[in-house]
């Protein structure tokens, strides 16, 4: 399939710039075909205006039509075929049985949020009566749902080239909430960006959609920036380092018309082994973990970083089958040379930090020329961790430090000292439970998912999925980038007050069209209302 | 009863400043007994260290014995009896059968908090439940539910020196929710905060709530944008001007970790006056609207600003009796000094505004030593409107500006030039019905909510309440400050991944022991789950 770099806007293809960039394989070690143009500031403009107008059409389409349409989305993702694979596994370095099912999963959210549409109860619906003869004034009839806040612009990330990437979450949660996306194509994977937008243009084409509800943009950082500032932008997905997302949360608090910007950043998702586990089942949690640590070349938000033990006889024999388990771990190629290269500073730097010791190393050495990552596992005193706080900072890739403590209470007090998480993990057994419960009561504080006995990677899609947390591991703990209950994000309450019946939008009319359950006068039902 | 002036730190009461300030009656036009001591900084750092030991005890209590606290609250708000009402009428010149009306509201906003809390859905449960042996890989047990996010500071309004202050609608919320209160004393009702600062103290200790769920100080300017910036404060409630909302919202921007704030700010609350109604209902148009626009001074975040007309042989009609009901308006005295002289201001600036015709005044004139307002009404062209867009700022107080379009098309583009506001209000007659829809198209996108032949002054309190709405009119519009939803401000998702059982929150757990409505593997439902 010839990659033509150029951007999407609208129905339109253009490259009208001078600027362009080639996408590299890093475990090829060489450029690959294609040249990728950035947007010119005309285009820029153009694609937001479009983006704007597209609005106007597109929150009026029905829930139904927009199903269709997302569902269109994941079916033209499938007939790409192999090509989509085969690019994104050369621009990625992840192997072609992760990308594929990363691919079953990207169409898998599309068709979730289609299913969400379809059912409609997610809007929220609330409605108090009118209660004409009230004393000492009447009240009226009110009536309450959730409509989409407009055109989003969405940052995708290295780590999931289709999953959370051009159609990935906030892409699939956007224009479900009915919002227009506008989406800056990551440098990592811009072919896997290139055949995933036409994909999404030829799904809006075929349902009618209005042009101008997808674009998709090679931008600089500058325009980056621009994008988050401009004023038709009424939200921001993101999903990176810590650095980028918090300049664009900046740069949107510097406008006029605050926004909502939902940067997922970092996250060491500590994991807290109790003495029962380690005395029992130190094998088991020793494999586990190196797996968990390694998948992926560590290149998960929900990465291990963190691990936290008391010490004991029980605590060494464990991490001397950790050692053992880890040492078998290989390197791999990671996603692009910056990480690479961010990955070996942050081992470095750990390795040559007074207090740190070097616990297990994969014994197979690193391809530099293949941008290969070296697993390495480390141990650290809790008092040392809690004086340094570089220590708690995230290193994107296979690396993992195991913090130990004293006893109990300075467990708990090095689990305070941490930052927000996405996950925090519980091992342990029944007869932890006496220990385990201030422990439980700390981390709910810290993490926005705990994983009882099993490991953070594996973000499961689904209604009670919460993938956020405290800060930095994302910039707005209230929401979720995975999961039905993503499209929360997109919206903002309306409220209808004495509205004729005929009026009101289908979700608030009396006899409830579309049999959705919806608060009525302080009850959840799904009765129709007497009018 | 004996006004002391002091802060409330937790249980204690404590003046360790030397900086004092008075209270001013307006309508008198004199100090009113005490004074009131700014909080010193070591005062300042006591408070919010209390309120981050009280949050960790006060997460874990019931939602039972919560809902006794807020219910205590209302009781004792009762029992300060007639000397709440004649002081809070006296630094706020609102009248009597106002400030009743306004206790009787807070009151019900506190019971109403604790009904939530006592029937429980308000946790949005979601649960799905694992499917062990689902290939390729296992899916876990996944749950969800909301928790408190951490204290929360709460700025105060002047215009509802109860139901927007102190024992208000943000610290109700946010109490419910499971969030410490820390509240800046509004400095121009300080005498009414102090009263109710010792009930909800008082009611406090009587249910046996942790010290620090609740304190109070006087701060200076510096010290609010510290509270705002403090580690500990995990969200900000405000009801106030743009100017200072907005400096709060930049300055909580500037912090490390990024937080909400909800800041109510200004709104116009356009009344759009379709044909049919002018025609008519001219003489009830006229009579209402003047009485909405001098309702309590004018001085509603609702207050219906801005105006709108096509021009015709009835809009003629309607303004002449418009102009004659109007001119029977009287002066009233304004909530403070400031306020005063920011409406007198603003009400010259408009007078001498090129294009700006006065349509009618109040006969009488305001006196000012009494700090009244003199009601006005303005005309102006759609075109003069949109060409100045300081004519589209609130001046708060008995103003209104009525802007004539020449037709449907200026009309549209009138209200879309409009800034985002609470409320929009519509009165239309059945065969207004075509040329209204593109209306309602368009103020969906600028207002939180939208009245059908009413009135924005009045907002009824309740579950499908919105009072929010498109910034300016808040910083946050997917949040409203008033009715049942107002709690979802200060709190956050956890999500719990296979957890035994009992070591699961109630709300959670399989039986349903709260008998709450539950989203369990995609339905609604009360039912049990098997387990």
């Amino acid at each position: 399939m010839l990659i033509e770099g150029t951007n999407y806007i609208g129905y339109s293809t253009s490259a009208r710039g001078s600027e362009k960039f080639q996408a590299f394989s890093p475990s090829g070690n060489s450029f690959l075909p294609g040249d990728f143009t950035y947007a010119t500031n005309e285009e820029f403009e153009l694609t937001v205006a479009l983006a704007e107008k597209a609005f106007a059409n597109y929150k009026e389409i029905s829930a139904k039509e927009k199903a269709i349409f997302l569902e269109a989305i994941a079916e033209e993702i499938m007939a790409l075929g192999d090509a989509l694979i085969e690019r994104c596994v050369a621009e990625s370095a992840l192997p072609v049985a992760r990308i594929t099912g990363e691919r079953g999963r990207t169409c898998g959210q599309l068709k979730m949020f289609a299913q969400l549409l379809r059912e409609g109860w997610w809007v929220d619906a609330r409605i108090d009566t009118a209660q004409p003869d009230r004393q000492p004034v009447p009240k009226s009839d009110i009536r309450r749902m959730l409509i989409p806040v407009g055109p989003v612009a969405v940052f995708g990330a290295s780590n999931f080239p289709l999953a959370f990437s051009t159609a990935g979450g906030d892409t699939a949660s956007a224009l479900a909430a009915g919002c227009p996306v506008i989406v800056k194509a990551h440098p990592s994977h811009p072919g896997t960006h290139e055949l995933v937008s036409k994909a999404i243009i030829k799904a809006a084409q075929r349902t009618e959609m209005p042009e101008g509800v997808f674009s998709s943009l090679y931008l600089s950082n500058e325009q980056s920036i621009q994008l988050v500032q401009h004023t038709v932008i009424k939200a921001v997905g993101f999903t990176g380092s810590r650095h980028v997302g918090m300049l664009l949360y900046k740069a949107a608090a510097e406008r006029t018309e605050p926004i909502p910007v939902y940067a997922e950043m970092s996250s060491t998702n500590p994991i807290i082994l109790m003495e029962g586990v380690l005395k029992t089942q130190p094998e088991k949690i020793a494999k586990e973990l190196t797996a968990s640590v390694n998948l992926g070349v560590g290149q998960f938000c929900t990465n291990p970083g963190l691990v936290f033990a008391i010490e004991s006889d029980a605590t060494s024999a464990f991490l001397k089958e950790f050692s053992n388990q880890f040492s078998s771990s290989t390197p791999g190629t990671m996603l692009n040379r910056n990480i690479c290269s961010s990955y070996t500073k942050g081992a470095n730097i750990l390795s040559n930090t007074d207090g740190i010791n070097i616990l297990a190393k994969a014994s197979k050495t690193a391809a530099g020329e293949r941008y290969e990552a070296s697993p390495l596992a480390f141990t650290v005193s809790s008092k040392d961790f809690v004086a340094n706080e570089q220590l708690a900072n995230e290193v994107f890739g296979p690396l993992t430090l195991i913090v130990l403590c004293k006893n109990a209470e300075e467990l708990h007090r090095t689990l305070l000292s941490l930052e927000g998480q996405l996950t925090a993990t519980l091992h342990s057994t029944a007869e932890d439970e006496q220990a385990l419960k201030p422990v439980i009561d700390i981390i709910t504080q810290k993490a926005g998912r705990i994983i009882f006995g099993g490991y953070p990677t594996g973000v499961e899609v689904c209604h009670s999925m919460h993938h956020g947390g405290p800060f930095p591991s994302t910039s707005d703990a209230r929401y979720t980038s995975v999961g039905t209950a993503a499209i929360y994000r997109f919206v903002r309450p309306i409220c209808l007050q004495d509205f004729p019946n005929h009026l009101l939008p289908e979700a608030l009319q009396n006899h409830n069209p579309l049999n959705i359950i919806r608060l009525v006068d302080g009850q959840w039902t799904k009765e129709v209302i007497a009018g």
